[in-house]
């Protein structure tokens, strides 16, 4: 089968690679409809994270061909989604809602999934299946909800957005715009999205943003306050990684407030001393995407909401690596290969 | 009047000083019952802190002498505790439970009440008025709850310590031994005090500790890892401020588990990817222990806990240079200064 290896930084090709096969008897194997490029992807392409002959991707959605013996939930032909993590759904730590630290837990990202077919591990805890075979267009939406729209949803709840909330969010790629959806879904009553991009502030507005701020850093977080009565956000999403937008986000949120982190720490080093007098509550890491799926699977099939638009550049497979080099130019907020 | 001045690091003298005036119309002026030495006094003491001739204390135990002309609560006869913030506690901010950043808040330890007499700011707000004198012996009680039994209290809310939880407490200071009590209090089904001192795990026990560790750093992780099925506490307390004891809280966590953190960070700088990948919440910061003293003060007048225990040396107030002396060779936990 075809799938995507980057054999160095910027060196990404599409090759033969052996068909996976079921090795445990939790396994499923599944055609994949969709694959797509993920933000993190960016970081061993643009030679932050360490690459060498890697297979690549951790999102997915597709129709179950083949389930090992002890598969018991999902069946062959369902429309599946899952998250880029695998898991029981049973341990201890998934039942408390953090699938993405399942005991038994399995990156999806090691197995590679921008490919023709993955090996599912865990499948009846990782997969979600849709009530029916989706149509055509809510593909990029169920494609979104494997992490991105995970990811920004978790962000929004780990921040508390809700009822009678002010809500920034730091960050406005596709995890960041999907926070936007999210803390609007939830209820949030003022939604204010930090970006400096005409294509992006259009979608967070969209979305559910009532505010653009083109501000960064200390004058992002001055117009916060501003905009607040000088006491910040309640809630606040970080979808970047960085230091600044780390400390943007902390400094945006009020005391007692809550600030909720996904964006893939790269050099970050949170200074004790500020994060004491900051009087946060500070919670993010990999998203439990699973957790969310179910309910988010529903509210796509049902048409409440529409996350596929953050796809705004579709590529067959075979193109991934001009997918990838459009992300890194930011001439593509999020790319999605069909397969 | 005489005030306890620290004009150098190890230089503490008992001084005369004026007499407190009403500046505001919202003030009080107390005369203190009892006063005491806290854990943070011990940084300028140490010289880690700055200090030059600096008035000292911000604990507090008294009665209403005078109050100003907008005073409405507290009365002059009044039996009062305080927190080492004063607050309006009608602020959005103090609304919210956070009256440690109340928007009009003033830093009781810029007044200095290790002296007869203290100004207290905003005393509607913050002070709490006992429901009769107490008796002399719940006065270490009540000394206790103006911050150490306040900020334990709140450092055990926030690792959101309950029923069926394992909270695991690392500092056994007065601070980490009372966020033990507290623990035990807010029903927690088992609780891990970190320590290497006979009389301190001795009082812990008392408090309601159902283990203690001795081991600290990694290898205390390991330990509480182990007695946790390999998962990580539920809460973990944090109430040192060092590099070490701020990481052990991390990583002592389960992922989902909370983390409550009420040293004062010095020099600490926690790793953006290894919070990241530790999936925990983390909230902290100066206590705002106004939040709780109505409910702490009626525990004490009802003698349902005793957290005055912590207090191993009772001095008069002439001698503080010997309490903080004392404090600082670890020969006491904490020191009370009677007035």
């Amino acid at each position: 089968m075809r799938q995507v290896v980057m054999h160095a930084p910027r060196d990404v090709r599409v090759e033969e690679r052996p068909e996976p096969t079921i090795v445990e008897p939790t396994d499923a194997i599944i055609r994949l409809t969709a694959t797509c490029i993920c933000g993190s992807d960016l970081w061993p392409y643009r030679g932050a994270d360490e690459v060498q002959d890697a297979v690549m991707g951790h999102e997915y959605v597709g129709v179950v061909e083949e389930v090992g013996s002890e598969v018991r939930d999902v069946k062959v032909g369902d429309f599946v989604v899952g998250s880029f993590w695998a898991s029981d759904n049973t341990c201890e730590i998934c039942r408390a809602g953090y699938q993405a630290y399942c005991v038994n837990r399995v990156p999806m990202g090691m197995l590679g999934t921008q490919a023709e077919r993955a090996r599912i591990p865990l499948a009846d805890g990782t997969l979600v299946a849709t009530p029916g075979m989706p149509d055509a267009d809510l593909l990029p939406s169920f494609m979104a909800a494997s992490d991105v729209l995970g990811t920004g949803w978790f962000a929004a709840v780990a921040a508390e957005a809700g009822p009678g909330k002010t809500v920034a969010v730091v960050g406005d790629g596709a995890v960041g715009l999907l926070a936007v959806l999210a803390a609007k879904e939830l209820g949030a009553e003022r939604i204010i999205a930090f970006s400096r991009h005409a294509d992006r502030q259009a979608l967070a507005r969209e979305f559910g943003a009532t505010d653009i701020v083109e501000e960064r850093g200390d004058e992002g977080v001055a117009r916060i306050k501003e905009m607040t009565g000088g006491l910040g956000a309640h809630s606040v999403v970080e979808a970047v990684g960085t230091q600044e937008s780390m400390m943007q986000a902390i400094h945006s949120t009020r005391p007692g407030g809550h600030a909720g982190f996904v964006g893939v720490s790269h050099d970050v080093a949170i200074p004790g001393g500020e994060l004491f007098m900051a009087g946060v509550h500070l919670h993010g890491g990999p998203a439990p995407v699973r957790r969310f799926l179910p309910d988010l699977v529903q509210r796509i099939w049902d048409r409440e909401i529409d996350p596929g638009k953050v796809f705004d550049l579709t590529l067959p497979l075979g193109d991934a690596a001009e997918g990838y080099r459009a992300m890194d130019q930011r001439e593509a907020i999020k790319v999605l290969l069909t397969v």
